[in-house]
């Protein structure tokens, strides 16, 4: 009996929507060669991670055994499958393979980091292979949201493997390869040893939708609508942006785009020939003096990012010369992700305010999702006949539900969340190991873990305010003055109708009045006592217990 | 001609929904006599409120005016209704009016803050009037998602406006009155000057569904399920509590009721005659004793609240004694509001990781909502047939929605957001005066205004972190050795790999070294140069500009 195994680990992605990292190994346990697909990012929110400028999966255990990476494979373009690969490519430096669309993405990404040109390798799709260690992995096109997805074929000595990534069954994609049945039968022909499968959309029950069903509904809006048209959607749906403008232009409308990532999108799409007979665009001074009712805007900010080109748009005047009136019209071409909806709506209201009639996707004829709904995920096991299912691309809720559909069907499955070490050189996955994960947050130019304690301390003091408290002690131990206050996202005054920093002067002005020199001397002890001091006073003045800096500065 | 005016003036819950305040005005420019409607809260958020307790309407302008207030009305016992009762009884002083079950709610609150037992007075239903300087005051009951809703016949000298309060069209609400169409064409009947309306559901498009239409789902949902029933929803619909309630005894379960608002209001609804053939109940040690197919819990924290018993049984492994396992059921019978989705979310997921299974309301089966959808808020308008129509309850875009369905309808109609003082004195509403509004902040035990500052502070610091700087200054103006540096919420090291707050205390130091004596005297000055440098040298190695607290002593 052979003392190898295969393993599936994923690192991010499962447990959770974003950040996407999975690994799998084969050899010997402790000497498995190592392939990695996709390295994603998550995006903070005030929530959890103020101040945070993307989260990304947490790499220690890859960066121990980075001898041993053959290459990380990005499935396709979504910041949450790329987004991770400059910012990490100098702690990982492992040879980076993609399609072409993908790849370009990348090599933007990588140059910001000085990778070098060798670090990228562009792929082609499948029956070509790309032999990394023990495993040859193949990229087999799958229909999607952004161009070029692809689902991965992996062979090791253990199986096959099939990793979806993200998908849809779409076959009028309107950009892109549709979704090819007979393709992944002779895929899966060989005997599917496990389907690693998305899992983000099981809780939709009915079948999914075209991309092309959106043509019609679309072109009639933009024919009916009277005034400028504007709409939103992620610059990365690049057949729902060729879809808007061609409608745009139907309706006799110029097609300007607003935002960077909508220019780069489509420029990329099409120096890689994805996009073909996309309207000729203006830029937005061109835009700004033509009669509104020519006029076509397709901007970035579709989640009610705050910076994006829908958001200037509606907080603004004018946002690079061109403005809305009542009579416009804008068109949410998109899904609001849970956790967006405050900025949306805000985004909504701004543009009510200035007489903007507002369309979003409630009717389904304006957006369809690019995940594959329930019964396209069991069509998928049905085209496959995987050995054994194991969900990923999901919250806790989606993978299990995934799991459990799989299971009735007879099929061997398992939830696994990030962490969670799959052996499945058997018939059926097993739990090999618990591996520690996390998050590795990018604060300004900074990297740190979420558990550093550096955001628990900014979310404290953003929900409790921050007090400093300084004192001078003289040669002789002996306080040199009172202790002074100076407050932070705090009021000014509290219960005694007195100033709050005097308040609490006062307060400790007494206790270090009072203090035995022991105490004084004790710089632990002396800061101790004035923290607390601090927190209880301003719990009585206030009813809060805030953060509190103490220096204690000592003349010696 | 007379000399006097009527007029409608919204300081919350116009252009937001939440902390409901409207106030109608008689008599000479700026000498009306007021009535109030509703004090009502709104509940704060990590992104734009962090460590606030509630949000309340800034009654500023309504303090000015105590003498010439004649009451304050309130609709019915929901938070954003009811809320600020308590908090502002001591700014305003005026009396309060309730119908019998939500004055005991409001008593409950005034107690709490110390206000006399005359402050309140229960009311009767239409036709009974109450008194109120130039208006006479009835309350209309009409039908909602808590017991005892009342629309407001507002009677004055220039005509009848009618004030809905929250409302749905629900002929058969389970609890309480039905909505009486009779009754509201019986009020309308002398003429209508104005209907101020809730348009919360106006871009719902169908027909509302009567409450009654749960129980057949609800009881067979309550038989199907296997294991333990959890159910969730708000504690003040007590209608759905009695649903629950009793399809859980049809099915052979025991009731217990979870979390304190569960308690009170099923309490105070059996007080007050409302809540009759609901169920025994046991408490969670009894419960805890009870096979789990014979046991129904019904618990607070539909909308993710963090200490809510729904997120102590999640994220707990027992609460109270009770645990969930394989095979319960969890029902959310509550629609998620908009900014609430990722505490839902992680108790679904949590609920998951136990292997509990969750049902929501995406089938329709399990709930209802509270609000008239837009066919219903037509129908309203066309039993009172008023002259004009003001929305309310609602935010920008659901205001103006409701006003252009009521303009096409050839009824006149205006949007007025917070602020927006209504003279309705006309045949048709114009805007007579802009009065400053906001919100103020309960924060602790102190109230300030959302302006002030405080929350701007706390939500940099959470973004950037904070840098305290201190430094001291001998009797003859110079440093007495170098500045001293304190991080809270920063990365210790950052681009030059030395920690921040060396490199911090460096550069002051440096500064401090080279500064010429008038910058050192310069109180102003050099706690500005200080922040300058300290910001500047914490971008160059982390990226980020922090808040700074420079704190200088000076002996002398």
């Amino acid at each position: 009996m052979s003392t190898e195994r295969l393993f599936y680990l994923p690192l991010g992605g499962a447990g959770e929507i974003g950040m996407n990292c999975y690994v799998y190994g084969y050899g010997a346990p402790g000497k498995e060669r190592l392939i990695v697909v996709d390295l994603g990012v998550t995006f903070p929110d005030m929530d959890s991670t103020p101040g945070v400028d993307l989260i990304m999966p947490d790499t220690t255990w890859l960066e121990e055994r980075r001898d041993r990476i053959e290459g990380v494979f990005i499935t396709h373009g979504h910041e949450d499958h790329i987004g991770a690969v400059g910012h990490l490519y100098d702690k990982l430096r492992a040879p980076i393979f993609a399609r072409k669309f993908t790849a370009a993405l990348a090599r933007r990404k990588l140059d910001e980091h000085g990778a070098p040109e060798s670090a990228l390798t562009e792929v082609e799709a499948y029956p070509a292979f790309v032999e990394a260690g023990p495993f040859k992995v193949a990229y087999v096109p799958i229909s999607h949201s952004i161009p070029e997805s692809a689902g991965l074929c992996i062979d090791s000595p253990d199986g096959r493997i099939l990793h979806t990534g993200d998908f849809k069954i779409d076959e009028t994609p309107v950009v892109g390869e549709a979704f090819n049945r007979a393709l992944w039968e002779e895929v899966a022909k060989p005997g599917v040893k496990a389907l690693v499968c998305d899992s983000t959309n099981v809780f939709s029950p009915q079948p999914g939708r075209s991309e092309a069903t959106l043509k019609e509904p679309i072109t009639t809006f933009m024919k009916e609508a009277t005034g400028m048209v504007v709409a939103t959607t992620f610059a990365s749906n690049v057949a729902r942006l060729k879809t808007l403008a061609t409608a745009a232009e139907a309706a006799g409308r110029t097609v300007c785009l607003l935002g960077r990532s909508m220019q780069r999108m489509t420029q990329t799409a099409k120096e890689t020939g994805l996009l073909e007979g996309f309207p000729n665009t203006v830029g937005p001074e061109e835009a700004s003096e033509i009669p509104r009712e020519n006029l076509f805007c397709l901007v970035t900010g579709s989640q009610g990012e705050r910076r994006a080109a829908s958001a200037q748009l509606a907080n603004n005047n004018s946002y690079l010369g061109i403005s809305l009136q009542e009579g416009d019209t804008f068109l949410f071409s998109s899904k609001t992700i849970p956790g967006n909806e405050r900025g949306v709506i805000r985004i909504m209201n701004q543009l009510s305010e200035k007489g903007v009639d507002i369309v979003d996707d409630n009717s389904g004829e304006y957006h369809v999702s690019g995940h594959a709904n329930r019964p396209d995920l069991m069509e998928m096991q049905k085209i496959t006949q995987p050995q054994m299912v194991i969900p990923m691309h999901g919250e806790h809720r989606h993978l299990r539900e995934l799991a459990k559909l799989s299971q009735a069907e007879g099929t061997a499955a398992i939830v696994a969340v990030n962490g969670m070490m799959l052996d499945l050189s058997g018939n059926a996955p097993k739990v090999a190991e618990y591996i520690d994960t996390g998050r590795t947050y990018l604060d300004g130019s900074v990297q740190y873990g979420a558990m550093d304690g550096i955001i628990r301390d900014r979310i404290r003091m953003a929900l409790n305010g921050h007090v400093t408290v300084t004192l001078i002690i003289d040669e002789n131990d002996e306080p040199l003055g009172d202790p002074w206050v100076e407050l932070m996202g705090l009021p000014e005054t509290g219960r005694s109708n007195a100033p709050l920093a005097e308040v609490l002067e006062h307060d400790l002005g007494q206790f270090v009045g009072r203090a035995k020199a022991k105490t004084i001397r004790d710089e632990d002890a002396l800061d101790k006592e004035l923290r607390k001091i601090a927190r209880q006073v301003t719990q009585n003045e206030i009813g809060k217990k805030p953060e509190v800096t103490v220096v204690v500065s000592r003349l010696s």
